[in-house]
């Protein structure tokens, strides 16, 4: 319907996921007005997406072979927080409460989609679990299950704690995230659900 | 937070109308899991983006001086159909009710945002209307106010209605789009001013 180059963008936008040919046209002509340099601004950055692929240890996004949390020598790598994706381990970054490793699965299980234990990176987890350290020990000793409290990410952390349990190392310590009332969030709204985990989960003063 | 080339492709998207941070996010790591290809195409769609303009005659978006629709010979010059966007054109088109040329505003009188008829192309439309053809006679003898039935767009009509009446041609027709009940409406959904110019625009059967 619109002129060549128009359309074309209109077709790239609508591509993208959540944007409709509505949203894509509204965009497109927003971007009819912008300038020169802020185009090519833009398309450079998506040229160097290309640049960008996953860490080999954690499979979190990486511009080289390790991401920068893995390369990074400060960080604890007898610790690692299990996630589902990499917006989750930004998540996590923003708390400043970790200074360990992650591991990103790549999602949770969900038979219904045909997400099995396969489709997610379990086995590279198990492996990084058993492998030994310079002093012949085995280097993480504790994994934090991290994945989202819903009914997916419940049951991908409990699966993951069967798999670690049956590895028979007794020096090895797995917990779960806790699950309660948000900060600044008020009982009477809350879910039922939520404010069960809570009570279960007190701690004494 | 993130790696350097996804933060600013997620800084590129989020400073596109109606997409916020979370959702800049989103789109961004979906574009980390397309082909390169993919991203080589939309690169390049954005940067041909720079050789879009405006048409000389109408304002609607053109590759070249003139638009396609200003360049067709098969399109009647004698009528004119005043839209506020470009966009507007299209839905006209869309009709394939009308086969002569556009006049696009660049939007509606709003003087509470400071659209003046100074920041709109009216002076423009008054040029094209008055200017004469290649037999000494105006070229426009029709002209329909297609802005939208909002408060603005209705402002605009009626102020371009004066404008082009005060010119004094007599052989010039100025006629606005017709307002009322949406094909498929229902007269039970129908809010009463819609309703209210559905009646008073009634045709005799």
């Amino acid at each position: 319907m619109y002129e060549g180059p128009v359309q074309d963008v209109i077709d790239e936008l609508a591509r993208l996921p959540g944007i409709g040919p509505k949203s894509a046209q509204r965009l497109a002509f927003h971007l009819l007005k912008v300038e020169k340099t802020d185009l090519e601004r833009f398309a450079s950055a998506l040229l160097a997406l290309e640049s960008v692929g996953f860490c080999e240890r954690c499979h979190n996004v990486a511009e080289g072979s390790l991401c920068r949390i893995c390369s990074n020598p400060k960080r604890d790598p007898s610790v690692v927080c299990v996630v589902e994706e990499p917006r989750d381990v930004i998540a996590v970054e923003r708390t400043h409460e970790f200074a360990g490793l992650y591991h990103v699965l790549g999602g949770a299980l969900s038979p219904l989609d045909g997400i099995t234990p396969e489709r997610l990176r379990v086995r590279e987890l198990i492996r990084r679990v058993t492998a030994t350290g310079p002093d012949g020990r085995p280097e993480v000793r504790e994994v934090i299950l991290c994945t989202n409290p819903t009914v997916d990410g419940e049951a991908t952390a409990a699966y993951l704690l069967r798999e670690l349990q049956s590895l028979g190392r007794d020096d090895l310590s797995v917990s779960r995230i806790a699950s309660g009332l948000p900060v600044g969030g008020d009982l009477e709204y809350a879910d039922e659900v939520t404010l069960g985990r809570a009570l279960a989960g007190r701690h004494s003063l």
